[in-house]
């Protein structure tokens, strides 16, 4: 596969592009390899510059190897328009799902005769393709996060807190290794589990509750994403019910995931059958997303999804239902989809675990 | 004080706005109470909509109290302007540094006869100002962050990876109460020191060297924002003598610290000091800023800010001398700026410390 930047110059070469303006900070990491929390990138067909303020001269000098680096005093576009390194002739194109507005009247005040080219997923296109390097370090971010699973769920007891379980997930997960989490560990029991993307709380947790259980660790760089859902004692009959669907509705998803096929089919796999049996509405969110750099990323695995699933990318597939008042359940999986092979990187037990 | 909503109105009245577009998460929070991941609101003179996807359908009907909820099946603006809530003569206010340019444009054809108005700093200009509540939540931020210091001390000797660190950090300030950091924490030791924002690595600490460490918590939505050096065993004369450079500068800020001076002068404070003792160059970055619900807000305290210090505002006093190669100091406090006082909100001890 040839390198990021030479495909990122093929894609600006063909929508007429001379010079790329780089603004969002996982892609900045992405190309070139700088963690800073400031900073933007022009890339033109021969040349890349960085610019950063002061405080990362030093870590800038030693992390970026593919680009000249600026340092800017005030403005970020200032030392680029002194360097006389964009020409009035020249087309830039511009990311603008994350160029904010502010920085886009910047940006149009340093080059009042430049066109500029908005542009959508120029780069995400990119990063959904991975390299043999980037799957590995998928595959630890998850290996990871499945070996603290087990030690964390000692810890799962009624009178126990959901936060007091998060923190055990972070620390663990550092201790073994990560850079951190991946996100904010959700940590939803009974009601709360109702919440799709309920955080962690100070909610105790309490015998007959499901605890639905979301998180990830972050390695070199990239993330990991699983959910696994947990009964402390017996859940009673429609929680067990909704929680058998999940698992086989996971479990066709899987089976089901292969590139080539458009992201609303793989979905319909999932919503399908949970249709079937009799859950019109309670998967409410997507079946899944792409996974990598950026936890949510492409392909997006939704019912209204215009995504393909191409080969070489790494998505999850997380099929869930939720009851108002009762709980939630959802089962979380990240897969490799490569040219001959579909590779679960998430391999902990999805059987109902009751824990006494 | 007025209430939040009804500062903001003031401010939209006086700059001609007749309704207001908030897309700033943070802002969302301050307002609203929500604390959902995806998000807008629009305010008018009388009423505030929030829009949101299905995800968080049960969240923020459980969250929020002061504003209708709309739920977005595509994109965020369709609901809006089916409701009708925004009339064609209505001007719009946004927020240019938040808004993407993406979201400019949907904004823009959803409401293509109205006048939108880019606005800086308009939330920012309330938050700035905080309410008894908000003092007394980011004191118990910051009194959670000093609780475990001490503790965590105890990990730090030769051998020891600045990871380990950070992971005792975090961990021990969510068993304190914690919702979570407020930040990745910086554990920088040695050479790394020299990297003003040196998140903690996989580097193992050694003898002689200094350690800075930056951390903070968040507990219900405010923060802290603490640094202290300390020295695994002595650390050599050089590094003494910027030590206690910058304790002292440290001292003369906080003395300094008022309402009514400008974020120039406050910063000088420090600053002349540091550049009297020979460091010219080493101070490479900013005194200061705002903490709130938000690590890095108003007022930004440097030597080239127009910002002047609020009362009732809480800032950070962070000087630090960086030698590249050598190692790096930093002590940083977080202080409130009363009418009538300032109170130093982290009271740890600032004496160089030598862990043997």
């Amino acid at each position: 596969m040839p390198d990021r930047l030479s495909r990122l110059r093929t894609t600006m070469k063909s929508l007429g592009m001379d010079a790329f303006l780089v603004s969002s900070l996982p892609h900045l990491r992405y190309l070139f390899s700088f963690t800073g929390s400031a900073g933007i990138a022009f890339i033109t067909r021969e040349s890349c510059i960085l610019i950063i303020d002061n405080r990362y001269r030093e870590q800038a000098g030693k992390e970026v190897e593919n680009a000249q680096i600026l340092i800017a005093a005030q403005g970020l576009f200032v030392p680029v328009q002194q360097a006389g390194f964009i020409l009035p002739e020249m087309k830039i194109g511009f990311e603008a799902a994350h160029l904010t507005f502010d920085r886009f009247s910047q940006l149009h005040k340093a080059f009042p005769k430049n066109a500029l080219l908005d542009s959508e997923n120029l780069i995400e296109n990119i990063v959904v393709q991975k390299e043999p390097v980037e799957i590995e370090k998928t595959r630890q971010a998850c290996k990871i996060a499945c070996s603290v699973f087990p030690e964390v769920l000692t810890y799962i007891k009624p009178g126990v807190r959901e936060c007091d379980i998060a923190a055990e997930i972070s620390y663990r997960c550092r201790r073994a290794g990560a850079d951190g989490d991946a996100f904010e560990p959700i940590v939803a029991s009974g009601w709360r589990g109702a919440l799709p993307h309920g955080i962690a709380s100070q909610k105790m947790i309490k015998a007959g509750e499901l605890v639905v259980i979301d998180f990830g660790c972050k390695w070199q760089g990239f993330n990991s994403d699983i959910t696994r859902t947990v009964a402390v004692s017996e859940p009673g009959e429609e929680l067990r019910r909704m929680y058998e669907a999940v698992k086989n509705a996971n479990i066709l998803a899987r089976n089901g995931a292969t590139h080539g096929i458009s992201a609303i089919e793989l979905d319909g796999f999932a919503r399908d059958f949970l249709r079937k049996e009799g859950f019109t509405s309670e998967f409410s969110h997507s079946l899944g997303h792409g996974l990598g750099i950026e936890v949510h990323s492409m392909p997006r695995i939704g019912p209204k999804s215009k995504d393909n699933i191409p080969t070489e990318c790494i998505i999850t597939i997380e099929p869930g239902l939720y009851k108002p008042g009762l709980g939630g359940v959802r089962i979380e999986d990240d897969l490799y989809i490569g040219q001959n092979k579909v590779e679960v990187l998430t391999p902990l037990d999805r059987e109902l675990l009751i824990l006494d």
